[in-house]
């Protein structure tokens, strides 16, 4: 069919290569932005275009930041003997968001997959083991990943490289159970079983 | 919590604001081309802000376009007494797709909704109206808003408008029933009740 629009055509196709968007959302966010909302649009792109300008990796716990070392590593009231390990800056958050943890991070930008074709190499890890190499004060490495096969494997990975790399370092997982707030008859098999074998 | 990055929030912020997108898929998407594929993001930037300099709305039928008039209207070959609403361009699109349609279009970009406070008035309907005043070759209004309440009342306004308008135009609907390819049992039971009802 003829192109009504070779500009919007362009735009559906930029918005549809991102994760989580099939050519169907993507039309309809680039119809929303060009129809109702161009003042929306423009802040979307100053809002990207200082994104890539300002966010890098923090040099220490590899999350995205502003600054070159992240708030959260360059705060000396944290406890500098804990490290967790998160796959992305959204799990890194939603950790904050629970008041209930007060040390260091090390966001990995992603998990092993080999699905996907990412691989240990991929995750940037060789910043986490100079870091455990180079800091004594590093007692404990909190590993957060998801009970996922990709954060299974991912865990494992860390934990036998830790074990290798920085033996004096003690390898802990977050604890594997029932969510809270939710029945057992909605809960499925796999976290049942998780739940069962983790039984204090 | 302390924010890592003001820059990040910024574009989740602006990302959430877009349809379809809550604040788990704007930080998803955000992380994504801050960390993968920065090259992605400045290619969207570059797109969105061409399409918002380039696009505009098509004088006779309001599709989205990058000219003044669109393409299909501009086309002497197609069948020019025959007008065929819809709700938005991607709908515009797959009508295109099927080949069966030769005549033209008018896009509404939206639907009358009292939920969602759109009115008639909100349609640019005027633009319809004075199209079918001004150009006796208009024989019909084809009404291709789909079987849902908002999409019923907006078919419903546009048939009665119609009718005062311009009388002498023959208003059709596209024909309610079951879908192609899909056995009875999976059918919801208003559709087999609207197939019933425009039975043959």
């Amino acid at each position: 069919m003829t192109s009504l629009s070779p500009s919007l055509d362009e735009l559906v196709d930029a918005l549809r290569r991102l994760p989580g968007l099939g050519p169907r959302s993507a039309s309809r966010i680039a119809e929303h932005l060009l129809s109702q909302d161009r003042e929306r649009a423009l802040k979307l792109v100053s809002a990207l275009d200082r994104a890539v300008k300002n966010v890098k990796h923090c040099e220490l716990c590899n999350t995205l930041t502003d600054d070159a070392v992240c708030p959260i590593c360059a705060d000396t009231s944290r406890d500098h003997s804990k490290i967790c390990v998160v796959e992305s800056p959204a799990d890194q958050r939603v950790i904050e968001e629970t008041m209930t943890y007060r040390g260091l991070y090390f966001v990995l930008m992603g998990l092993i997959s080999p699905v996907k074709g990412v691989g240990a190499e991929d995750l940037r890890l060789a910043k986490l083991w100079e870091r455990l190499k180079s800091d004594p004060a590093v007692r404990e490495v909190l590993i957060a990943t998801p009970y996922t096969p990709e954060g299974d494997a991912t865990a494992h990975f860390i934990a036998k490289a830790v074990a290798s790399v920085a033996p004096q370092v003690r390898v802990t997982r977050l604890a594997r159970g029932i969510p809270a707030g939710v029945e057992l008859e909605y809960t499925d098999a796999n976290t049942i079983a998780g739940a069962i074998f983790a039984r204090r």
